[in-house]
């Protein structure tokens, strides 16, 4: 069960309280971090999305609440219901598990009828309710996901007593689990670990040894990661004090996506403590770097509107908020200049190894 | 360098052939089989796509072809290049490699510029070109593609020297390599393969053991499947006389994604022999099964325009030509119903489980 147990015990308590109010005659009321942008706060310290402290008080006599306080109630059951039964349902499988019409007459003899949810969007908020009021994370409660993050390098793991040295895969990768707190880090003897957003760059660098000369750990999450990429990159950074560098198409996406690595999307800021790592650096391709390396013109591609009003937005992140970062956006937004990380390649096919190496050993990174 | 030592040779030859032609002063032909639509036909008795018998000849004096020849000869020497310097780069970036512009002076000294290609799409179509005349898969060139596909499951595999043993990979999967063919298979004891089209369910299924409880081994590409994972499915098929079973969406695209398993796409129809398996059966979730597995009306989707066109496409299929694949798709056409997968979830978490295996007991496969 993966620890599941503990959990399964917070969740039956929680839900026991509730319960246990009922029965007194008392309201029940539930208590839930605020998941509103209002809510959402820039923690300086920790240089982190945040929750702030925020609550909001779920009534379960108060009409414009009561169907929200059915609904938590509801998915509560199904997820606890799912780990006496030992099944890991997708959320999509807890919102059909829990679609269902409920018929009622009010006291008029009037039939009413009235879904439990009616589109996933309802179910999946109610989850992430629950995930905020119990500080479980859905993961640990064994729902399951898409799963995108691969390994490869110097890094030994346990997964239910199995364990797998992905420095002994060969052209193949490990691909990571759904609860990544549930792999236990046997030992990691990395220089660094290399967060590469495109896959078939991940492969180049698999095949043509790059980890083992460097003694990185590899890492792609194929564009934006998923949340047990990033919780696993996060863990190597902060239990094993392991440098990660984030490697990236040299666009206004490519620096998003570092951005949520490092900071955490707004969307999941109260997971950010679990996702987020503060000291992830941005290798690159810097929009400044087409000239730093001389980047032909014929490979430069013209950036999108949709590129230009993802950069203004970059350009208001705290996190982006120091002069390195400032001077990268305004060049970007006045050349208005782009370019994918292949072409690197125009410098001959292993210039991208150099590219890394001088980045890292030359400390041309940004924070 | 994993045989590419061989393919090396083979491409040499062919280029040497070329260049011997142009010394002996006789004009270099390149014989490349045509990849159109015309020339591609359903194998009847191999049941599967392939390219007919027609040849074009691409000749060095045909101004109309010249560019093209030139083009090709440009990518093999990149192709070959990167063997011989041990690097495996990606499409992307042998584009961006071998873009530059040629200057020339005409006889009246006019100068005059030519790029050797201007979009990938150009330099993807000679790398197919060189694919369909060496016969040599870019896989075995060692170029770099994205990866989509996981495995687990009683299969042994040798990558490089390293035994990878998919059953002990507890909550992890293994990854494919770009090229399945340079991966041994040391041992695969298992019942059935189940490819599975949702990443969220494959983790389900390996979380919940179900691999373990069937003896079988589980495969996800998450959606539309790459030639890695279609090349590993028929290789486990046709090596090792595994039944394999595809398990999708109950809508059109989830049948189209059986049917590149199966029978290949038209773009790819030159790669079928290669990637095709023909023997694929269809688990579910089929039309029908809306009513065979009495699946409630409020989990049923209404389809969209776009699956009713690609329902209507997949009718004219031949090997959709049998009287089952006609009566469930024109229920379909008929009803305008399609599920998730998801859906079976109404009955309760675990009858995913029985509903698989119901279907492969009780031979309710299709064909």
């Amino acid at each position: 069960m993966s620890g599941r147990a503990d959990f399964l015990k917070r969740l039956e308590e929680w839900g026991a309280e509730l319960a246990k109010s009922a029965l007194s005659l008392k309201e029940p009321v539930m208590e839930i971090p605020a998941r509103t942008l209002s809510n959402t706060i820039w923690d300086e310290k920790a240089r982190m999305l945040r929750l702030g402290p925020e609550k909001i008080h779920r009534r379960f006599l108060d009409v414009k609440e009561s169907r929200r306080f059915m609904q938590t109630v509801l998915m509560l059951r199904l997820i606890v219901d799912a780990i006496r039964a030992d099944v890991y349902p997708t959320i999509r499988d807890l919102y059909y598990n829990g679609k269902h019409t409920i018929v009622f007459k009010d006291p008029l003899g009037r039939v009413h009828r009235e879904n439990t949810w009616d589109e996933q969007a309802e179910s999946n908020g109610v989850i992430e309710d629950i995930e905020v009021a119990t500080n479980i994370l859905r993961e640990e409660m064994g729902i399951s996901a898409d799963v995108k993050g691969k390994v490869v390098g110097p890094i030994v793991v346990r997964s239910q007593g199995y364990e797998l040295d992905a420095s002994k895969f060969g052209e193949t990768a490990l691909s990571l689990p759904v609860n990544v707190d549930a792999l236990e880090i046997v030992k990691v003897e990395a220089s660094y670990v290399l967060v590469i957003e495109k896959d078939a760059i991940f492969q180049r660098l698999v095949r043509e040894k790059f980890w083992s000369q460097e003694n990185a750990v590899l890492i792609t999450a194929k564009g934006m990661p998923d949340r047990a990429t990033r919780r696993f990159v996060k863990r190597l950074n902060e239990e094993y004090r392991l440098p990660v560098y984030v490697l990236t198409d040299g666009d206004p996406y490519g620096i998003y996506i570092y951005s949520v690595y490092k900071s955490g999307s707004i969307k999941l800021s109260y997971e950010s403590e679990r996702l987020a790592t503060p000291k992830a650096k941005f290798l690159g391709v810097a929009p400044l770097d087409i000239e730093r390396y001389k980047i032909p013109d014929q490979f430069v591609i013209r950036a999108t509107d949709r590129d230009i009003k993802r950069a203004q937005e970059l350009l208001k992140y705290p996190w982006f908020q120091n002069d390195v970062w400032k001077k990268e956006l305004e060049y970007f937004l006045k050349t208005k200049k782009k370019v994918e990380i292949e072409a690197l390649s125009a410098h001959g096919l292993k210039y991208l190894h150099d590219y890394i190496k001088d980045k890292i050993r030359g400390n041309k990174f940004i924070d």
